[in-house]
């Protein structure tokens, strides 16, 4: 069978207006970093789980490949089509609707393509809290959040998108719909297919709808800056904020001083509330008692950290617009870097104890192999995340940089990622940028176990082949 | 290969001492509730990681299938051998070593065979808190809590045992080794293994390790009761009380009027502080602050159930033995019923919206088709996980009842669960007990993706056969 006669079949499933096989395909076909610029056959929008269905099952009755996309947001290429023009986009921004809010179950159902920041409001005007928090969250969708399993700023608390999700709708490789969507916290009946499919990068079901967890809203929401003179004493103000706040602490996100020192000379508008210092500390309590609890108990914190000497100074936001501007230093940091020129990201994680260790042999590595080299270091400390990202030395060449040390510069940060027993990938996901680490990294007891799953539940290899997992 | 062959090689693998293969193996062969009698070609009780890898090894060149068994105290059947007598039952109790504690990263490493309340020690001895809490905890082992994905009584804050662990060792089909122990908090490297492996119940691995989350211990716990007059009472006080402590609640049961008549029948000498209602809570609140705090916060919650209605009467304990005497009064339901003869047991769950309207209409249900019978309802309501068990009617044969009535009330309970969007079951796995449910009552793309992850995983069919899914 033919183009012509999947194309027709195409048609079928979604309806004329919805099939897009010739003009500017780029907002589908290029993603957001402009890294990657595949062509697709067409793109298919459907506006329903039976469309998705009857997509994928023509696309199987041809051998035709598919690349399901959400809001095209994602930072390894996972989402757009090769270059070979032969696959189908399968966007599916057009499911975004709401199936339902059970307030007394803590619940909501939404499909797939539902912006996330459509489900944070959703959550909100029913006076409820949905956590999952990032920023493409104008623009991602809840189905790509889940399909990559999506960190964000508030996993220290809620967890990855994967633990805030108790069920799922997915359309498996031959065509059929799993009807998983559960509202319940506890259901032992066989294989977690929930968490199997988070995660996957859509390369073993496409995930239509997913039922998701609801918390009650916060009472009050306050925001700290801490300065301080070392990882270690970032680790022990970690420790201490997580016995004095329990749950309540939200936020735990470290700046290095370049990377904060980037965002004074490329935003020198924005406040910066407390002298410079080696490592800066934002805190963040969600409190269900209100703001002058909240506010007594992160400055009873921040007194005994000054005393224990595990910062030096710190200041608590006296208002929302002060606390949203100490958020939007550490938002500024990816932009001002930017600014600075290209640069080399390592999306890491590690156990939290083996942060300062890892840094300074890594620093010293690095400055060892490329004199001068800065390292831009920042991220969620409260979850072992750090974006370790390294930039050329000052006056340097940004693209040739990239273009001549990225190996090199990688392997020295992933070498000592391993050896510290942390990870090359932490909230991005594998996609096309990292699936040669994968082939090298990741352990081969667990790659041989991927590669039979994969090939069970996809045998012909239709799904968004060649991410995650490859050599099949 | 004969038997003989097998035997000398097990016997190789783990030492003379550990290969049982004759004598008195009851202590293996038959579960706790004396529901299942298998009979084992052998009992093997390998010392590591290795010992587990040869023995499944040896097995699969010989085609024989393994039965994995933890403290033998599962509830649906899953952990002993069939009547057969050619499974080798694969006892991991010998694995009992602590590999490693990190406080900094909150995270305990352990082998499969440590017991539960050894965990929760050596966790309690580092100033650290290992929340997973139930009734077996004194036998039961940390790698069948996770085998079966267990439950217990802090599910509301922290989810099952799946959401404790960060990451595992699995010796797969084949006798290969994967060590997946995970300090980290995110890890995006392809397919969650370590979520596939929980809940599968020895079926597609044997978990040797694992590294669990550990949490600061709180500054103090705070126990009470409340009296109210119905379910959809119930209900509005979880929300207000999720609303009002947050994470710090962590336990919410309910105990239906007749279950406690139960305990106040069969042990007289337990206090009841508050007079006979249709329906009591316990709640439980773990706080970070200290007693006074706790208290106050407690009360103060109390005080507005009881303006708004919500409750009748409530105390709130007064000192920990008497928090304990609350929980046993709970834990105490269990052992009624046994006392006041067989029931018809149902782990089920519901979305909590659900449950007052399940209750009503399958309680109307059984009295129908079963006059006069009796309905011994309890269970973690803040987890929507009711034991929903059923009674034969006042001076009635139990046996009796459980041989002639069973399917008959299974079948009603477990269509009302299903009409309501529940499971059959919530916490307790499916093994043997549970696999005909598992058949009739899954949806058909689920039960056919997970057959195929059966068959690719292990394809001989060795580990644990029969149990979670049939008909491969």
């Amino acid at each position: 069978m033919g183009t012509d006669t999947l194309l027709q079949a195409l048609r079928q499933a979604v309806g004329d207006a919805h099939l897009l096989a010739s003009g500017d395909l780029s907002a589908w076909e290029l993603d957001w970093r402009r890294r990657w610029r595949g062509k697709a056959l067409a793109v298919v929008r459907p506006g329903s789980t039976a469309e998705v269905a009857a997509v994928v099952r023509a696309c199987a009755a041809h051998g035709t490949s598919l690349v399901p996309q959400g809001g095209n947001t994602g930072m390894v290429g996972g989402g757009v089509p090769d270059t070979s023009g032969t696959q189908v986009l399968l966007s599916l921004q057009r499911m975004n609707r709401v199936r339902r809010l059970d307030a007394d179950n803590l619940t909501l159902t939404v499909e797939a393509g539902m912006v996330l920041q459509a489900v944070q409001h959703t959550a909100r005007d029913a006076g409820l809290w949905f956590p999952l928090s990032l920023a493409a969250e104008g623009s991602c969708t809840i189905g790509g959040n889940l399909a990559t399993n999506a960190g964000g700023t508030q996993v220290l608390r809620f967890g990855n998108a994967r633990e805030l999700c108790l069920g799922l709708e997915v359309v498996t490789a031959d065509g059929e719909v799993w009807d998983g969507l559960s509202g319940l916290r506890k259901d032992n009946t066989g294989y977690d297919l929930r968490h199997l499919m988070i995660g996957s990068e859509g390369t073993l079901g496409v995930i239509t709808a997913a039922t998701l967890k609801l918390f009650p809203q916060p009472a009050a929401t306050m925001t700290a800056l801490a300065a301080t003179g070392s990882l270690e004493r970032c680790v022990a103000l970690l420790r201490l904020a997580r016995q004095r706040l329990d749950a309540g602490l939200t936020g735990f996100e470290v700046m290095g001083r370049f990377a904060l020192s980037l965002v004074e000379k490329h935003f020198p508008a924005l406040p910066r509330p407390l002298p410079d210092a080696p490592w800066t500390v934002l805190l963040e309590l969600a409190d269900a008692e209100g703001e002058a609890p909240a506010r007594a108990r992160l400055e009873t914190l921040l007194g005994q950290a000054l005393e224990q000497s595990l910062i030096d100074d710190a200041v608590v936001a006296e208002s929302i617009a002060q606390a949203r501007g100490l958020w939007h230093l550490r938002e500024s940091i990816p932009l001002a870097q930017a600014e600075e020129g290209l640069n080399i990201k390592h999306d890491i994680s590690l156990p939290v104890s083996a942060i300062p260790a890892f840094c300074a042999g890594t620093d010293a590595a690095l400055q060892a192999a490329i004199p001068g080299v800065r390292l831009v270091n920042f991220g969620h400390l409260g979850d072992g995340n750090l974006h370790y990202n390294v930039q050329a030395p000052a006056g340097g060449d940004g693209p040739a940089f990239l273009r001549e040390r990225e190996a090199e510069v990688n392997r020295i940060v992933y070498d000592a990622v391993a050896a510290h027993g942390g990870s090359f990938s932490a909230e991005h996901g594998v996609g096309q940028l990292k699936v040669h680490e994968m082939a090298e990294r990741k352990p081969a007891a667990a790659l041989a176990l991927m590669r039979r799953i994969k090939r069970a539940l996809d045998p012909q290899g239709l799904l968004n082949p060649g991410r995650v997992v490859q050599d099949l």
